[in-house]
Parts: C-alpha cells; sequence; structure tokens
C-alpha cells in the first residue's frame, strides 16, 4: 500500500449521512484490479456547502452523493447534466477543471442504469406496450418513472400507499397515481419500494398479488439486498423478461466509475467488485 | 490495499504550493508498519480558505501546512499551540472535534524537533555559555531562534546578509543583528542558510569560516539533504556535539506522526520511513 499512494493519487469520495462501506471497497477493490492511481473513502459531513468548496479547493476527482445531500446539493454544482436534471437529483459529482479551476458536473447514475438495462434486455414500448407501473414513491422510483418517459412508454403509473408523495411524483412525469394495484395489471411491473429487501418488514413478500406478476410481460425489481427477492424469484419461474436491483446497483456503481475514472470495468470486474464491497462490511 | 481502506479510514492531508511526495510516503509507510487505519495525500490549493473549510467539513484528521500557507492559515485555525505561536507558522494541524464538530489546532513542529534535539544532546545554555548563533532569517531561522530562547540562551545572534529580515527577526527574539560572522566565535552555530544543501549553489561550501566551526561548543545543522553536508563532515571529524538536518526533519515528521496518530514511531521506524520517502520520489 504505502508504494500505491502518491502526490498524484486521485481521490475520490463520498457523502452521505450514514456512510456504509460499499463504495469504498468497489472503487477500491476495482483502481487495484485495473491498476488505477486512484484512492476511495466515504465522508459524512455536517456541513454540506463547504465540504463541496472543499472538493473544488483541494481539486478532488468525484464525489458520491446520497442521502440526505442528494438535492441538496443542486445549488452547489456548476453543472446538471440530463440524467441528474430528469430527477432534480444528484448521486455522483465528476470535478473536471476549466482554465485550471475546478469545475463540477452532476449526473445521475441511478437514471442511467435504469434507462440503459431497459435498452439492453430490449424493455421497450413495442414489446411491452401496455400500462408501465412503477410501485413506490422514493428516489429510485422517481428515477424509474423518468427513465420509462425517456423511454417513451406513454402509460405510465405510479402506486404508493402516500398520496402526499405518490400523485405529485405522477403529475410531474405524466403518470397516473394508484394507492394500490387492485384489479390493474401492468404490462412492466417496477419494484421500486423497500418490499423483499433483506431485514426490512415485508422481506417475504411480494410487493403486488402474485396474479400482477404472472400477468406482466417484463418486471424490474430495484431491491439489491438479496439478489434473489421473491419478486426474482418468481419473475425466474415465470421465465419473464427480468432486471434484478443487484443488476441496477452494478450498472449504476460501473457508470460512476467510469465518470470519475474514464475506465469502464468489464461485467466481470463490476460483478467481483460488487462481490467483495459486500463481504466483511 | 483495497482491504485496508474503509469508510472509518482518517485521512490526513498536507497543503502547499508544490507539493513533494515526501510526506505522503513517509506517513503511508508508518501507517502501514504500525498497522494504523489511515492514509495520507499531498495537495495543493488556489483556495487555503476553502480547503480549511473543507477539513472541517469532511471531519480530516490532520494536515501539513507547508510554503506559501505557514501563517496565512493562521486565522482559520481555531487554536494555537504554543510552538506555533513561538513563531507565529504552522506547519501542523490537528483536528480534535469538541461536542461534534471540527477544531483545528495548529502547531509548529519544526521549532518542536529543534527543541526537542537541544534537550536531548544536552545543548543547554549551562554547557554552551556562550554566545549561540543562528545563520539565516527564513523560517527555520525563526523555529531555531525561538527554540533557543525558549531554552534559555540569553546571548542570542542573528547572522544575515539582509538587513530587511535579519535585524527584525533579531529584533523580535532579543537577539543582535550581524550581516556576516566575521570574526565573531559563537559556542553555539546554528546553520540555517542553504549553504551545504544538495544541488544548491553552495552545496560544497561551510556557511561560516573553518576557524569559526572549530570554535563552536556545539553546532546545529538544519540542512537536511544531504544527510552529510561540509559542516556536517567537519564537526563529525572535529568530535563536537552536532545536530544534523537529518535528524531535524525525522524528529518533527515523527513529531506529525504522533500528532495525528497518537502513537510515537521509534526512532528505527522513523529512519526507516525517511529512507523509504526519498527513495523513487
Amino acid at each position: 500500500m504505502p508504494d500505491r499512494i502518491s502526490k498524484d493519487t486521485r481521490l475520490c469520495l463520498s457523502l452521505s449521512g450514514r456512510p456504509s462501506n460499499l463504495g469504498t471497497r468497489f472503487h477500491n477493490f476495482l483502481y487495484a484490479e485495473l491498476d488505477l492511481d486512484f484512492v476511495y473513502k466515504a465522508f459524512t459531513t455536517d456541513d454540506l456547502p463547504a465540504a463541496v468548496a472543499g472538493i473544488r479547493a483541494l481539486g478532488i476527482r468525484g464525489a458520491g452523493i446520497s442521502m440526505p445531500f442528494k438535492e441538496a446539493v443542486i445549488p452547489l454544482v456548476d453543472e446538471l447534466e440530463a440524467s441528474a436534471a430528469a430527477i432534480d437529483s444528484v448521486n455522483t459529482i465528476v470535478n473536471t477543471p476549466r482554465d485550471g479551476r475546478s469545475h463540477l458536473v452532476a449526473h445521475n447514475t441511478d437514471y442511467l442504469a435504469v434507462a440503459g438495462l431497459l435498452a439492453q434486455r430490449g424493455i421497450t414500448p413495442q414489446g411491452t406496450p401496455g400500462t408501465a407501473a412503477v410501485l413506490g414513491s422514493g428516489g429510485m422510483a422517481k428515477a424509474c418513472l423518468a427513465a420509462l418517459r425517456d423511454a417513451g412508454f406513454a402509460d405510465l403509473l405510479v402506486v404508493a400507499r402516500t398520496e402526499a408523495t405518490g400523485a405529485p411524483l405522477a403529475a410531474q412525469y405524466g403518470a397516473r397515481w394508484l394507492p394500490a394495484l387492485d384489479g390493474t395489471r401492468p404490462d412492466l411491473l417496477v419494484n421500486a419500494t423497500p418490499v423483499g429487501m433483506a431485514g426490512g418488514p415485508a422481506a417475504g413478500d411480494l410487493p403486488v398479488p402474485r396474479e400482477a406478476v404472472v400477468a406482466a410481460g417484463a418486471v424490474v425489481e430495484v431491491v439489491a439486498v438479496p439478489e434473489d427477492t421473491p419478486l426474482v424469484r418468481l419473475v425466474r419461474e415465470l421465465g419473464t423478461p427480468l432486471v434484478t436491483g443487484t443488476e441496477v446497483a452494478a450498472w449504476q456503481a460501473a457508470e460512476q466509475f467510469a465518470l470519475y475514472t474514464g475506465v469502464r470495468p468489464s461485467a466481470d470486474q463490476v460483478r467481483r467488485a460488487g462481490e467483495f464491497s459486500r463481504r466483511a462490511v
């Protein structure tokens, strides 16, 4: 290690309210794997403007932005790239100096990951022409909804118990809001709720009735841990086209990695970095 | 390496106009040697207040401060420890949170190193009762002069060609100023000029006439590269009590390391870290 880090090593960091070890382990694993002169570390802060000023003043290359800073950071950057503008939410800042001064461009790689995976799997408005329903009304629901809209899905539904968050989200993206799916049978189902998440109160549940999953022409799961949520297991049994939460997480992390370093890791490298990052956290 | 860095790893950094690799290699070597969960990296900045604000906001543990920031940083810290106050110059900042907020205390480990080595070698006003002469009028001359004054040396001399810097420095510490040593034969000689420094215009020279070195009861050399300057070689031949520039550099670096980590490396560890840091820079 002491041989690796020099004055020229580039630092990337993350800012979040409660840092986890996932990003630190993911990025440092790939730096070593790809022999890149970078180092990554998670931080928290109680002063976001000063932290961003420090990123500028120290010439830090990149910053992952997590809760609760994803929206608050917007006025502090120089430029919102389309992915961040599409959902008014930032999860990645890249510092690309201009005329020798720091210049911060904000991206949202969750949006990029959902958009990229839909296109890669051929989940298009042509193949799944009916209703596309997004379950949930949080940040990932917004990323999914914007990606669907921008991919041309015309009949969009937001399914969220809480009207105060669900209805405005639906209105913003030209979708309808429903408090529950009930008898509706969407052609594309996107789970952006915590249902199925390990350790959560609904870890063993499906986010919608089994019949709705059976009726769907394609499914996107956003829950990443465990890899095989009850929804993922059922969709695999059915043989329906599927994007898993692990795939979304890996794609967004790879996208972030490529934005920082200019190097796109292979799918196998991303898989191994993901496995490493989840070990001994 | 990827196994070593986690979200809890503490970052120390340095700020200077032109970063070298010495500090980065020195500290990271000792972190590995002592199995401490720290990482160190050199930075430069064109916005010192924002860089210090970033150190606070990110909870960075420590910062080495080099030219041209040693005085400019004073109004940006919360507290000047005695070593920094003695010479109005900071080379080390330690962040010791209070009530959950960053609290920056500034030190000067050059002062601490000179003071510590004088005491360790028994170079006292009792043993060397005559004049103590400091050659030079830069930052290290100031650190040496303050350390001598605080150790009780009463008859102090500043020898510096330039009156504009030499005379005020002498006045500040109750010393006399001389443009050149001429016939004066101080009991203690301190070289804080670049004479003898590798690659400099006077690399092969003594900073004072040979007779003055022969007459001295003790000598402090501040030039650290090479280890055996012409002055050091002559003093060793003579068998006079000596502090070398390499010892000053090692002591100040160890002091800085101990301030950041709370762990004091052994003399052997500091020696090996110093050798490592000078390799492949």
